[in-house]
């Protein structure tokens, strides 16, 4: 089975989180299951926090960029598209909240599953657990918005505009 | 100067976000600046999301770490003790938001700052930000709460109760 993330164009597969191309990153993959999206991810040793227990930013980088994979492929499936057609979906985020409901113990696999609670032209919000045994132990959100042309590898670098619907954008707008 | 994270004990240092006993962690390190604090982080080349920019999970786990530093430093100061002084204070997260403004180049070092914007007890809220160059790019916040006893190592590892303060902890504190 094919994960969102192995549709990433090559340019665009390098993310800390789930770029399959990042040899020092934790290559996340999600798939659909149903409605839902679902990833496995089995925590290093080091990915510790207080010993036994899984790293708060780590299980923030997998509710990010399990919403991201799966704000782009309910892009696809929104267009009736398969994943990896052209043109290709890559969101970023805009924002991400992570409620740490209970320690996450570390060394059983870890299943994220994913929901999408919104989904507004580039703008896809998701909803996110972790799950440790038959434990959920994070609570998420992703706001996610498709990435800016400015973004994409070749663009020019700097300055870079706020993505669109990002809280920077939104204040913009909103202002007098 | 010695930071936060240096002052806690061995066997709460192996964080993957801010142990300095974790080699292949990120080992930020946090101090004071008048009422606010600070650190410093140059994220390595592989910290990457979309080539260029830095990976968001990387800059919420920055976010979380220094905010759960602040927390610690601030129940010292609060208490008129030196950091380092018995008995040690160390907290977790329960929950963390992240606002991405705007893309954070990939580079530059970046520099995140925290205020406490609360402090009750064993809860202990911190605003963050970071900035790149003359630019803010992520805005944040982080609750954080006293590690509980349970958590510490060499307590009995599971079942372990949500931490004082947490989302779970409070819903079940209302719920009739």
């Amino acid at each position: 089975m094919i994960a969102f993330q192995d549709y990433y164009p090559d340019e665009l597969a390098h993310c800390f989180g789930c770029g399959r191309l990042n040899e020092h990153g934790h290559q996340l993959k999600s798939f659909w299951d149903g409605e839902e999206t679902v990833a496995r991810f089995i925590p290093k040793p080091y990915h510790t926090a207080i010993p036994g227990y899984v790293n708060g930013g780590v299980l923030a980088s997998l509710v990010d960029c399990h919403g991201t994979g799966t704000a782009a492929a309910a892009a696809y499936r929104a267009e009736h598209r398969d994943l990896g057609t052209l043109p290709p979906h890559r969101f970023v985020t805009a924002a991400l909240r992570v409620d740490y409901l209970r320690p996450t113990p570390l060394g059983p696999e870890l299943v994220i599953r994913g929901r999408v609670t919104s989904l507004q032209g580039r703008k896809v919000t998701v909803a996110a657990t972790i799950q440790a045994g038959e434990e959920v132990t994070v609570r998420g959100e992703v706001v996610c918005v498709e990435m800016p042309d400015s973004m994409r590898p070749g663009a020019p670098s700097l300055p870079v505009p706020a993505p669109p619907d990002s809280p920077a954008a939104l204040s913009r707008r909103s202002a007098p």
